[in-house]
């Protein structure tokens, strides 16, 4: 078997954290297995780096930091390297450029394109353990880059698919995927298998263990991820194309505080004034999430949507500098709200879990402010105050801490 | 003018260090110049990788060394970078790959071999100042390699013959080139030239301000060099071919307490002893520097030789493991003991400089044990005790003082 497996940077923090992760990598190696190890930076090193780089310049290029940035996990593997050895196994570590990890070159914010297979094929028959820098690429002109948030994650899984690996392995601080956050939800129970889809769901929402880049990519690839604790031995959660196990209406609940509804009031009843709207958004990279529209009076109408809570000033600066002011009475802002999801692939053949969840979040006096739904999704939008008891009611509604 | 210049890790240790190196560099820069900028890595940065690596392995392997290591250089360009870009200057950082610096795969110690310009030149031509990672490179299969002692000056000078700089400055803590030591000898004075062959002696003789890798290799190509200090402005020397002032008799007087004597004693005189025991050590690779053999009693005759004071136990070791015992009757070993050496192109024209040498240390009481002479350099051998004196008599005699 060829197995990859993911680290991040808590589990490398320190001496101890780095051999815990060097025994669990040669138990593999010693079955017989070929194994692929990709390392985030060390615990506070990539903290250090920007406080370093912020020292000297409070507002470095992104190629300079992502310079920077990549010495991080060059140092983990190198540092694994020399452990593995010291427990008497023969390891290597690799780099981005070594590897050949080749991104575009979008700074700080990279995707992979291509990976090379044949220095870590090279280096697995020879028997070694192949360590690789996660969260980093080269570009068309070898510049270094790195991918992002979750870029550890992308990089296990696209190597994952490079190698044909058999199995992709994500070591976290959590043990799985939950049916919910268990500081949020106490009946929060950790799932067996997901979907890819619901998984998307559930990191586009926030409540992601994985990072939905890195979902998307195993899904386009069929990279079957197990997320697991790196603390404990206890099984994880699957993330797959599709479960096994009976499909159940719902697998999660997630709650989103990072939202601000904008309303724009009383807006002339014309014909292509929303699409005017939403362009004009569109073209000033405002990713808009839930759009409600209503009657208002005298014939107007009232466009409500939501934003990330970062965005609603320079949104509402847009529509105010753009928008014909004789189109609409007023403009609205309320960021002290959350949006709370319910997830699951099986709702495709459910009907009503709308309405199941709308009537358990009336039953414990919960306002809805907005709605929007997908395939396999239904969000709603609440006071920020009202997400807790919404997420457990809704949690509680489709009986989620049931196996 | 294209301009390649050197910090080592002391010119780069803080923030404020940092900004001085970026201001110097952007004065060349602003008066039209190319300026391309070698970094080490930070003061104490190094020391740091090896205690972090040799707590986790006490014994780490070269290559992983070698990989951690290249973090340390990469992180000083980087921030460099940040600096010179915070002046409002355009910088760009590249490492060992990135620059494309192919080296021998010796880890730890490798050799450059070919330093490709392209990406540099295309840097400058946008008018950038290119800043490179001194002392590392890369091996034929992408591995990073190290080059050793010395490894940043080498780069530097691998540089300028690669672009065909017009100048070579390597900054460092001194403010040049001494004609000794200044905290042994008290009237040292700073050379404003030296040539090749004289810095190589003075290199390997200890009293290096630059590593004789570099000065071969500056040789080799005919890079002129400066060596001046990074803390002030003061004129360096300069390293040349030839030095164009009228030739002086010796330009330096060099001190090192880093011998042993080894002595065997009572050697038959038989053919080709001599030739075995030299063979034998060179099989072990130990090298052997001054060499004397003198006639013993009854026939016999006396083999004594130096070796650095680390090799002296092994060479014991080698030859009493090795040589016949029935071919001498005793070892010798002295480790108090210290090489003085004269150095100068001129003494090639100028006889009677060994003789003036040995007067001089007649006349102050000190006793020369072993004696061994170049084109250009006297060396003798004397008790360690007498190591300053020496080289203060040799000084004085050589009037080095005088300009």
């Amino acid at each position: 078997m060829l197995i990859v497996k993911k680290f991040g940077g808590t589990s490398v923090g320190d001496k101890e954290r780095i051999f815990n992760v060097a025994r669990r990598c040669i138990e593999d190696y010693k079955k017989g297995n070929d194994v692929v190890v990709v390392l985030s930076a060390m615990g506070k090193m990539t903290d250090e780096l920007i406080a370093q780089a912020k020292d000297i310049n409070p507002n470095p290029s992104k190629r300079e930091m992502d310079m920077l940035f990549t010495t991080g996990e060059q140092t983990s593997v190198a540092l694994m390297a020399m452990a593995m050895d010291y427990l008497g196994v023969p390891a290597v570590s690799l780099n981005a450029f070594q590897v050949a990890m080749h991104s575009t070159n979008k700074y700080g914010n990279a995707r992979l394109k291509r990976i090379d297979t044949e220095r870590i094929h090279h280096e697995l028959d020879q028997r070694k353990i192949v360590l690789v820098t996660g969260f980093q690429g080269i570009d068309h002109y070898n510049n270094y880059t790195t991918l992002g948030r979750g870029g550890s994650d992308t990089t296990a899984v696209a190597l994952a698919a490079a190698l044909r690996a058999d199995a992709c392995e994500i070591y976290t601080d959590v043990e799985g995927v939950y049916t919910a956050d268990p500081r949020k939800v106490k009946d929060a129970r950790k799932l067996k298998e997901i979907t890819y889809n619901e998984m998307l769901e559930l990191a586009t929402l926030g409540a992601g263990v994985l990072h939905n880049r890195c979902v998307e990519l195993a899904k386009k690839h069929g990279v079957q991820i197990v997320v697991r604790s790196s603390l404990n031995t206890a099984e994880g959660t699957i993330v797959k194309s599709a479960t096994s196990t009976e499909e159940k209406v719902a697998v999660g609940v997630a709650g989103d505080k990072d939202a601000a509804r904008i309303a724009v009031l009383g807006v002339k009843n014309e014909p292509g004034v929303a699409f005017k709207l939403f362009n004009l958004l569109a073209r000033n990279n405002i990713n808009v999430d839930i759009i409600l529209q209503s009657v208002g009076r005298d014939g107007t109408k009232d466009i409500s949507f939501t934003v990330t809570e970062d965005m609603a000033q320079e949104t509402v600066d847009v529509i105010r500098n753009n928008f014909a002011r004789s189109k609409y009475k007023d403009i609205d802002v309320q960021t002290k709200v959350a949006k709370v999801s319910i997830v699951g692939a099986g709702m495709v053949s459910h009907p009503g879990v709308a309405a199941k969840m709308f009537q358990a979040l009336y039953e414990d006096g919960i306002n809805i402010r907005m709605i929007s739904t997908s395939e396999i999704r239904v969000t709603v939008l609440v006071n920020e105050e009202d997400m807790e008891k919404a997420m457990n009611a809704a949690h509680r509604a489709f009986q989620l801490e049931a196996e």
